[in-house]
C-alpha cells in the first residue's frame, strides 16, 4: 500500500513507520520537524519505499501538493501537538497542530479521494472522571485543551467518513513512553536530575496514576486495529490495564541514574492545567479483538528510563 | 447584567435579544450580517439598553476590541453557520463560521475575564442513531460537518469552562422554526411555490420525521436553562416532545398558501448530506428543570408558515 504518515518523524510516528515498512508498504512522511525529528526516522532514508517530505500540513499548497504527487492508499494521522501542558499555557498551539491539521487531511483526502484513515486519538477526551471509560462512554467532556482538539479532530473525522465515504480507525491512547520520546514525565525528570542530581521536583502530589504504555506496543496495538476491524468507523481504546504512580516514576528515574536524589513535591493533586490526576480505562474492546500490551505499565516506564539513558553511554542521556 | 450575544440580528439571536431587553438586560449585538438581517433588530435601535456593533468574529482585533470596550458579565454565543446543507457542500463554512468563532470567542473571554457562556448546540453532534439521545449519551459521532463543528466548539467549551473559570450553560436544540428564519425546510417549500405553485419538489421520501420547535419557545428554554441550573457545566436538550413528517410540512405549506400543488418525491430517506432522517430526543431533564415547550411540533411548524406569509399579505412571503 501507499500509505501517508503525517507526524511520521516524531515519537510515534516513527516507530509507526519502522512496522509499516518492515510489513512491506510504501511510506510517505509529512513533517514539519517542530516536534519531530530527522534522526528518528534518518535510518529509513536508504530504503527506496521510503521518502521523507518535509513541510507543514497547515500550509494548504504545500500539503495539497504531496497529495498530488502520490496517490495514497491510506493514511496515518499523528502529526499534532503532543505537549499536553504547552497547549494548556497557549490555547492556539492544539487548535492549529492538532486540530487545525486533522480538518487539512480531511479535505485532502476528500479532494483526493483517499478511502483510508487511521488516527490517533487520546484517552484525554473522556475528561476527567471516575466512571469507567469505554469507547462508547458519554458525556465527552475534555479538561484539557489537547483533549478537545482531539475531540474536536473526531467529530470533523465522524462527519468526513459518514459523507464522504472514508474508512476509519481511531485508536485512543493514553500516555506514551519510549526511546525517541520529546517530552513527559520522564523526559522532564531526566533533565531535572541532569541540572540538579541531588532533588528531584514533582509537580502535584505524586499520587497522580496512569497507564503508560511502551511505545512499541502502542504501534503493534494501532496495526492490529487497522488489520483486523472493518467498519466503517472504528473506535478502540488502547493501553495497558496497569498503571503508574507518578511518585513511582520518580524513584524509578533515580533508580536508573544510579542517584540518590531527594524527591520533592509541589503539591496539589493535579500536576498541571489540563492534568487528569486518575481515571480507568476499559481495555475489553481491544483485548476481545485480540491485542493487549506486552509490557505493563511498570515496565514500559522502566523501559523507556533505560532506553533514554542508553542513548548518551557516556553520561546522562540527551535530553 | 452586561450582555453580549453574537449573532444577535439572526433568526435565534434577535428573538433572545427581545426578550433579553425585556428582562432590562444590557445587550451589545455583533453580527456580520452574512445570516442575520438588520431588519430582525431595527426595533431595538432606539432604545438605550442596546447596541449593535457589525463586524466579524473570525476578524480578531476587531472582535478583541469589542471585548475591550465592554466589561460583559456573560456571552451568548450563537454566532454559526445554520444553514446544514451549505455546510455540507463545502466543509470550510462550519469549519470557520461555527467552530472558529466559538474558539474566539472563548480567547476573548479568557483574556477578558469574562465568567459565564449560554452557547447554541445542537442535536446533530448527537450523529445517526437510534437510541434515545439523553444529555449524556456517546459515542458522539455526527454525520454532518454542521454538527462536527458544534462538538468541536463544545469540547473546547469543556476545556476552557474547566480550566479558566467559565460557567457554562449548554443547549443542545433540534430543527427551529418561527419568523425571521432564513433557510431550512418551510422556507426552501415556500420558496420553490412561489416558482411553481403547481407542483412542489420534496426531497428524500418525505418520511423524514423530526422535532420542530418555535423560535420563541426555545428562548424561552435556553433562557429557562441559564437562570435554573447553577453547575459549573449544564448541559441540555431543549425541544418538543411530538415530531412532525417532512411530508406532513408540505401539505401544511400547500394549504396554508390556499394552493392544490401536487407533491413530488425525489426518493431516499435522506434529504441532502449530512441529513438526519431520524431521531429520538430525550427532554426529561429539562422538563425536570421545570421547563417544558408551549407548542407541539406541528404547532410550531403551521405557526411559522403563518408568520412567513403575514410578513407580506401582497402575495406569496418575501422569502
Amino acid at each position: 500500500m501507499n500509505i501517508l504518515v503525517t507526524g511520521g518523524a516524531g515519537f510515534i510516528g516513527s516507530h509507526l513507520c519502522d512496522e509499516l515498512i518492515t510489513q512491506g508498504h510504501k511510506v510517505v512522511v509529512v513533517d514539519n520537524l517542530i516536534l519531530g525529528r530527522k534522526e528518528n526516522i534518518a535510518h529509513l532514508f536508504s530504503n527506496p519505499h521510503f521518502r521523507f517530505v518535509q513541510g507543514d500540513i497547515l500550509d494548504m499548497p504545500f500539503f495539497d501538493a504531496v497529495f498530488a504527487n502520490t496517490a495514497f492508499d491510506c493514511v496515518f494521522h499523528l502529526a499534532a501537538n503532543s505537549d499536553i501542558q504547552k497547549g494548556g499555557n497557549d490555547p492556539i498551539v492544539d487548535y492549529q497542530l492538532t486540530f487545525s491539521t486533522t480538518f487539512n487531511v480531511l479535505q485532502c483526502m476528500r479532494k483526493y479521494q483517499v478511502k483510508q484513515l487511521v488516527f490517533s486519538s487520546t484517552s484525554a477526551l473522556y475528561g476527567e472522571t471516575s466512571d469507567l471509560l469505554t469507547e462508547n462512554y458519554g458525556p465527552l467532556q475534555p479538561v484539557s485543551n489537547y483533549g478537545a482538539a482531539k475531540l474536536a479532530s473526531e467529530a470533523y473525522i465522524s462527519a468526513f467518513s459518514a459523507n464522504y465515504g472514508i474508512q476509519t480507525w481511531i485508536t485512543r491512547f493514553p500516555n506514551v513512553v519510549g526511546e525517541r520520546f520529546t517530552h513527559g514525565v520522564i523526559y522532564d525528570f531526566i533533565k531535572k536530575l541532569k541540572k540538579n542530581p541531588n532533588e528531584l521536583e514533582v509537580l502535584g502530589n505524586g499520587e497522580q496514576i496512569k497507564p503508560y504504555v511502551y511505545a512499541k506496543d502502542l504501534v503493534s496495538g494501532i496495526l492490529f486495529v487497522w488489520e483486523n476491524s472493518h467498519e466503517r468507523f472504528n473506535v478502540y481504546n488502547l493501553g495497558v490495564s496497569s498503571r503508574t504512580k507518578v511518585k513511582e516514576i520518580a524513584q524509578m528515574v533515580i533508580r536508573e541514574l544510579k542517584l540518590n536524589a531527594k524527591i520533592v513535591y509541589t503539591g496539589g493533586e493535579r500536576g498541571w492545567v489540563g492534568d487528569v490526576p486518575e481515571f480507568k480505562y476499559d481495555l475489553s474492546k481491544i483485548h476481545q479483538l485480540g491485542w493487549s500490551a506486552k509490557y505493563t505499565s511498570n515496565e514500559a516506564v522502566r523501559l523507556a528510563i533505560q532506553k533514554a539513558i542508553e542513548y548518551n553511554k557516556n553520561g546522562y542521556p540527551t535530553i
